[in-house]
């Protein structure tokens, strides 16, 4: 039944959606990535982080975009890896990036001074001020070790074609290393597109008046990537809605139609304090308290801790 | 005649478009930075950057946007400073900033380390690594003179609507300072949204099926801000095409529509290379040769050198 629908998905994604010229590169990079973590006994998660454009012409002036700053993907890399994981990071471009996250919203300039005590100008030397960003230190120095051990692989996208390439790709490639892999899809993907046979190539005009869009369906790349690119691999999906009344019941219907083990739910409004944990067999609530939001604790943090415990009794029964 | 298309769009705009809640805060300040800096012999201007998102639901998951890092605005702030203005940027939160643009392309973590010779972590010094940052002593020095002399106000937007009131607001506050105020809008305002009262409030749900949107135009705000709120000032708007065949026509008639002072034309793929300044009388093209672009000279150093003394005619003739 479900045959003739994943042929005409990967028929569809080559051709309305335009391939990266870089995705064969991009799919050896993370297979070589993958197979080196695995036999120094590291299991590989791959994390899709940020929103998605979706153009509206071909010259692209305008496009459709997905609220995400990447804020959990960001965060959740790096509990992930402190967490024993390889982490291949499938980005939006410009969204936050683990370590680096943490000088976001400052701008760098005014964290910056010449260090005092120096004479000539020629080779002024210029430090981080502390007093400004006092993690500084201890993120560069995690940051340095994880580079060192080349825990982190960052892959950028901007639009959902890209994305969704990408996303294949990366399945493909970590198909591989079986159970070991997991796919944390945090990204905020367009379920709208508009088909590259339909986009006007120039930019819209105003003088023609009011516009109407019409936007076709994202196919549900979930689908063929549980049933054919990465049967064996673990899989949580995201569910952001604004209406927590129908929110637990879109996250129930997502594991009966794409049959993978995870769907993480939340609340656009208190999603950094409350999520929800959805499996076939369970349902656990995150919650944050006062005390925790006091003491810098993350959910992802949370989140994180849950799914590792997870994913390590799925491997466990495949083995058994 | 225009009466009426003007007190409407009044109308629309408090009715159409959510009034940011500290825009009179704004406008204050806005109009304090103007009459410091006029007393002080300067001229102002009022620079716009970046792209406007336009919401597609009322609890937004989804936009639109523009096409626009804000790399024009960031970099003609510079020099408008270099050529003794004084410059509110208004920008697009998170697109590039005069002076930390330099730093736009490279993960700031990349660029620090540890100072050497250094004994004991608990004060580790953290020092920018001037062989990935070469510029940073020239442009902290600059970035720092420019803050001292509070040559530069950044007021950020996010929304279509925050953009349209907080334009306004700096149009009166800088009517006050008549032909000194040069407005320079170079944001990529988006030409449709959706009203308020026709937008959904919770996420639109893709279960639905193809999305059928329906945008409203969005009033021309060059015309009341040229007739009304700021009529003695120096206006240069810009107009980017993808189609060169159209450009100047839609320049001229821009011109001829509103009865501002300055039209900076230019296309999509060779906008930072070439742009036409086009005012009511004449005609004239900018162009980057090879030279200067191995030279690292940016079109915004030229556009801005013909602005300003098209802005110091336009001073003369009005006293004259």
């Amino acid at each position: 039944m479900a045959e003739p629908r994943i042929t005409s998905l990967d028929g569809k994604l080559a051709e309305e959606f335009a391939i990266p010229s870089h995705v064969d590169e991009v799919k050896e990079q993370m297979s070589d990535f993958a197979g080196h973590h695995v036999r120094a006994g590291r299991r590989v998660v791959l994390i899709t982080s940020g929103g998605t454009k979706v153009p509206l012409e071909s010259r692209t002036v305008r496009f459709l975009d997905n609220f995400s700053s990447g804020r959990r993907g960001a965060s959740s890399a790096e509990y992930f890896i402190d967490s024993g994981y390889a982490v291949i990071f499938l980005h939006r471009h410009r969204s936050l990036f683990p370590y680096a996250r943490t000088f976001s919203t400052i701008n760098m300039l005014d964290a910056l001074q010449f260090r005092s005590g120096q004479g000539g100008s020629g080779s002024a030397e210029v430090v981080v001020n502390q007093q400004v960003l006092p993690n500084v230190p201890k993120v560069l120095k995690r940051y340095q070790e994880v580079k060192e051990q080349r825990l982190l692989l960052p892959i950028e996208f901007n639009t959902l074609s890209e994305y969704l390439h990408l996303l294949k790709a990366a399945a493909q490639a970590l198909n591989t290393i079986g159970s070991k892999a997991m796919f944390y899809l945090a990204a905020a993907v367009s379920d709208f597109y508009i088909p590259a046979s339909e986009m006007p190539e120039h930019k819209i005009q105003s003088s023609n008046g009011p516009l109407q869009l019409s936007l076709n369906m994202v196919p549900k790349i979930l689908s063929p990537l549980v049933k054919d690119w990465a049967p064996q691999a673990f899989v949580v999906s995201f569910k952001l809605e604004t209406d927590a009344t129908i929110l637990l019941g879109k996250a129930r219907r997502a594991l009966d139609t794409y049959r993978h083990q995870v769907v993480v739910a939340n609340i656009l409004d208190s999603r950094r304090g409350y999520v929800v944990v959805v499996t076939p067999d369970t349902q656990a609530e995150l919650i944050l308290t006062e005390e925790d939001v006091k003491n810098d604790i993350e959910i992802e943090e949370r989140i994180v801790s849950n799914l590792t415990s997870a994913h390590n009794k799925f491997i466990n029964q495949q083995v058994g």
